[in-house]
């Protein structure tokens, strides 16, 4: 028998990642039969190909990539293989379409440990999973030490999106009530207070979450009527609104006192000096529905564990600035801006 | 106007990668704008849509994710820009799949020049138009300096596998010819050169090439009896070998004096103390055929640009023990074995 990749037992308990897990020789086979394939197990990547071939439903193809560098790897809440999963498949959904299949690409840096890595990648396979989308090809590359940092997961995520469903960035007007699936902030806070090491009375989580369930509840309740779906990752609410005004060519009116935002994560953004509307969530969506279809898409959203605390939280409106403004708490109106600068590097 | 992502002008020629690239706000909107949209250009970027949605013909779907870290990020014969696109792009079409789309994740290092950044981009754009792929959806995150190394480029390439084409690594029985499409050894050379800055008496460059056009040629002319393809990257013709072996559960034997090695890269090898039979490719392949078809598939190769100097390398053979072996020049033979180790890091 060719001794292919079995020159020497894989042991992940003492190992350290190093350059020939990336080299395409023994090695990097092991780690692939050994690592990946034993987690993500599935009958496309036992065939060992460079791609996967699959058969899938009629019906447009929705497709989305995303990287991730969270530092640091493991937060409360979550971990960079669970995020890699949820923040792909969450991209894909935003379309309306039924995720399927995910594939992954690991950036690894030399002298990661194997432990963690196999922690991350259990993690990984844990969470597409439950979210029935198997990871169905991928890559590893391996840098040397001090030219990356530990673990990069780039995953692609694909989808079906049903007949009738007609989700877009541009198709917000005048009059759409604006949706909010629960709290924000979550995800932000609960992973600088993991890099800071910061004590709260109660701890955070993270919300990380796979969102394709919500979106499909949401969908057979109003399919015609949901005209933009956004999760706000990266540069919170305040950048997803600000995109889907500039992208539509609209103004937002928001309500303060309707967004939901927990009291731990408001302590804890006041400590930080953060505005929760600008805090990553991870397991989040906004949704801009016409007005009509809010209360019925509510309910359905209210039905489901990932949007309890769905809210509405204000309205489209007519503004040739595309601004997005505030009703704040203490009675005034406010610019919600773009995010400037960095918040929080690396939250994703 | 909600003053998006133009608060200031966006000026490539004097600004560096910096963390606000990948914090979900103005930079970024701004980057991806005036860099990603205006080169990248298609109507699905445009909509700034977390994902794109697309139609695509009927039949099974091929997929595949690479990543791209090679060092230097430019090399003679191309640079990671138009390496992440081939290179995907190859991968998909070893199913014998036509590529339709691609999607790019980047990981840049805070402080990349963005002039650099620039002319990556544009040369991932050339090579993807080339190819008539568009870059559909993609990402943009941002390291702080030193946890990267200045550009790092995910891609995910889709396409459409033609009826009657079944194409797979466990495929490869005895009596199968074994054919190569050029010679080898020419992209790890040509980096390991520029690596070096080694200067030989020709210029050597990268065979970094899309690979799609040959294997359309190939899948007219024999579409049931190509069994096997891959493009032997990382590890080389060594690699590729070992793996169609060991997944068949089949031998190989090959003819050393029937594999092409230019004469230039053969002497380069010899000097830099690497085995061209190891030595990655990128615009190379490598198919597994009924004995019927090889000369029907030669005569289509040899048509192509790409397939001129292919040849039969050898024949599949009956081994329980998936050896791969090599008639050498001087008449004895001997096994071809799996790469160990890292003989050339970073080469993709």
């Amino acid at each position: 028998m060719n001794s292919g990749p079995y020159s020497s037992p894989f042991k992940p308990s003492t190992g350290k990642v190093n350059l020939s897990h990336g080299a395409g020789g023994r090695a990097m086979s092991q780690l692939i039969d050994q690592l990946f394939i034993k987690h993500f197990d599935n009958q496309q990547l036992r065939q060992r190909n460079d791609q996967a071939v699959l058969t899938l439903p009629p019906g447009r193809l929705a497709i989305s990539t995303d990287g991730h560098v969270i530092s640091p790897l493991f937060f409360p809440g979550g971990d960079i293989g669970s995020l890699a999963v949820h923040g792909t498949l969450n991209d894909v959904c935003m379309s309306g379409a039924a995720p399927l299949y995910l594939t992954a690409g690991f950036i690894l840096e030399e002298g990661y440990p194997l432990t963690d890595l196999e922690k991350i990648v259990s993690s990984m396979a844990a969470a597409a999973r439950e979210a029935g989308t198997p990871i169905v090809t991928g890559d590893t590359k391996v840098v040397e030490r001090g030219k990356g940092d530990g673990v990069f997961i780039t995953t692609t995520g694909i989808g079906i999106v049903p007949e009738g469903v007609n989700i877009s960035a541009e198709l917000a007007r005048p009059g759409h009530a604006i949706l909010l699936s629960g709290s924000i902030g979550d995800h932000g806070v609960a992973v600088m207070a993991g890099r800071e090491n910061l004590q709260f009375e109660t701890s955070m989580l993270s919300d990380s979450a796979a969102l394709h369930g919500l979106v499909a509840a949401m969908v057979a309740a109003a399919p015609a009527d949901i005209h933009c779906l956004r999760d706000p990752t990266r540069g919170g609410l305040a950048a997803s609104l600000n995109e889907l005004a500039l992208q539509s060519g609209v103004g937002m009116l928001i309500d303060e006192a309707l967004i939901p935002v927990k009291a731990e994560v408001r302590a804890a953004c006041e400590i930080l000096g953060l505005d929760p509307l600008y805090v990553a969530n991870e397991g989040k969506l906004v949704c801009i529905c016409s007005e009509s279809s809010a209360t019925r898409l509510l309910n359905a959203m209210r039905q489901h564990p990932l949007g309890r605390d769905a809210m509405q939280i204000g309205t489209v409106s007519d503004d040739a600035e595309c601004f997005v403004q505030m009703q704040t708490e203490l009675g005034g109106r406010r610019i919600v801006d773009w995010p400037v600068g960095e918040q929080l590097p690396r939250i994703c």
